[in-house]
């Protein structure tokens, strides 16, 4: 049985936890099936305290994953202080990622997973997405892809797998950023998500309310009767299996979500409030309906934690396990995903 | 030692699941301290299958209660049909709930827990209020009261009290609507409640952000820097022991919760998504800031199973497990309220 392909793992802000935490994801990893390639600075991995074996490319990580973290070397040019960004390194953050999305457009790892960055260093520094999710759409727009294109973030916890509507917008731009068309997409992308990426043949999608008691027949708010049950009935007609708006507390306990196997959500905390009541420590960011299969840990940089030892890895551990998942779902449905056709077209294409 | 005093159990709506889960109550917690006379019609209890006995005052119930439902009996002028309303017997469900109240402003009961009632059938009949809460605090505002007075409502599901700044208001307002009055007189309210209905001599209040991130230092939100700090930083200036405004996503796993003896939600979904999604079937509403102590489920009527045996009594029973505890808290804190003092008085004043 051939080894995996391993997943790209960038490094992130480089004083924050990433370096640490990478480090006990590989303790914690290194046994199991899914070997994983750094793209980062091997020497400030190697200051973790973990055996480092820089690789030349990412098909060598499988063979040296047991004994070393492999490390696709690619320096910084400034010292790095926990804690402290340092504007000179912020290039290097963001020339990490395009790597990673370059080795996975290549088909040379099976997707990429990436740890956490800090944004005021990298606007310092000129870069001008909002975040890790829109650089990767860009880096990837021109890409091939078979499907309806996200990004959608979905964020999961245990068996909870909670899409996004809206993302970072203010509460009170909410309701008119809810709308049709928004949901209407949202739900395509996932759909084909859980078809792709999770191999569920029919999946069931559940679509929150915006209003209290969804909206109580129009007594609490008109969004559902207006925007929403329209929105979920034009997807019915369209093959996509979704439920109408249901009252947002009755969606999340063990016995709802057994229900469906992906829930829209229609603003930041509807999601992460069940998320990380759910699972605080393990939830996981992946980013759906993209050429290339991405997750992330669900926390920051943790500046004030850096470089004591004490951040968590769980949810690192976790973002690697379902990038694994995800892509060897993709793998097996050959039509959808430029990176599965290049593994069928054979693993000559595509070198660095 | 003498019996606990009885709680009041109104019937609420006659057609709904609330005769059922009085009876499953019943059965789970006749041996146990607190008793409870039901106000509402004794041949529909009877018909539920339990041993029932009318008795002619509150102080009877005690002694009846291990072999029998006590119920102060008040029969309903027309037939009932489970999941069938009827606009006759609105009139007496309404009759039930001041009669309740009465008695817990005289004295006669610990404090009264409401079973569910409908509105439709309500409204048709006259009643003007939007719910329980606001009727009970109608009918307790001339009773003397030495605290800031709500009605302010609590959710609570294990360890979990979610106190709100706003109820059933439309998502769309809820940003106007939450303004540093309100969120002030509630976190007062909440404050004394916790000590004199929870026995908490300093109670720690956190207070739950509006905005994703807690509005990330004003990126996704204005509301935290203009109203929510500044709310808090004067409740502290009062003595009143609350956080500035936290990421509502950080504030409910299991060692979040052990930080705080209640939080502040702005919106229904915020304080019920975490309610629910951690205990679906045992969370209980509770009314703040009333001259008298009143409990009840945090679900409906249940029309569409009512009479079929399959409603499920873990809301009731957490919710006279609830209104006792709040009841021998509050007994103990005489200064506080008027029950209080009419215990304190002798149990020889407010007869029916």
């Amino acid at each position: 049985m051939t080894p995996a392909p391993p997943l790209a793992l960038t490094m992130g802000e480089p004083a924050g936890v990433g370096p640490e935490i990478i480090a006990a994801a590989w303790r914690a990893l290194k046994e199991g099936p899914q070997p994983f390639a750094v793209v980062g600075d091997a020497a400030l991995m190697r200051a973790q305290g973990v055996p480092v074996e820089s690789i030349a490319a990412p098909a060598d990580a499988a063979r040296a994953f047991a004994r070393a973290v492999p490390v696709l070397d690619s320096p910084l040019p400034a010292p790095v202080t926990p804690g402290r960004p340092e504007a000179a390194n912020a290039g290097a953050v963001a020339d990490w990622i395009e790597q990673a999305v370059n080795l996975a457009l290549a088909g040379e790892v099976a997707g990429l997973v990436t740890a956490p960055i800090a944004k005021a260093p990298l606007y310092a520094a000129g870069f001008r997405f909002p975040g890790h999710t829109e650089f990767i759409a860009e880096l990837t727009a021109e890409a091939p892809f078979a499907g309806v294109r996200g990004p959608v973030m979905m964020l999961t916890a245990k068996d909870l797998r909670a899409c996004l509507v809206t993302i970072h917008a203010p509460l009170a731009e909410v309701p008119e950023l809810v709308t049709g068309e928004r949901v209407r997409r949202t739900a395509r992308v996932v759909h084909e998500a859980m078809k792709r990426d999770f191999g569920i043949a029919r999946p069931r999608l559940a679509l929150a309310a915006l209003n209290p008691h969804a909206g109580e027949s129009g007594a609490l708010g008109l969004e559902e009767i207006g925007v929403l049950a329209p929105a979920a009935a034009a997807l019915r007609g369209e093959g996509v299996e979704i439920t109408d708006p249901q009252p947002a507390d009755t969606l999340f306990h063990d016995a709802a979500r057994a229900g469906y196997d992906a829930v829209l959500c229609l603003y930041h905390d509807q999601a992460l409030i069940p998320v990380k009541t759910l699972d605080f420590w393990g939830g996981v960011n992946a980013t759906l309906g993209l050429p290339v299969v991405r997750t992330s840990p669900d926390h920051g940089t943790g500046f004030d934690i850096a470089g004591q030892g004490v951040a968590r890895a769980d949810s690192l551990i976790a973002a690697v396990t379902l990038a694994g998942e995800m892509a060897r779902a993709r793998a097996g449905q050959d039509s959808f995903s430029l990176r599965g056709r290049r593994w069928a077209g054979g693993p000559d294409e595509g070198a660095v």
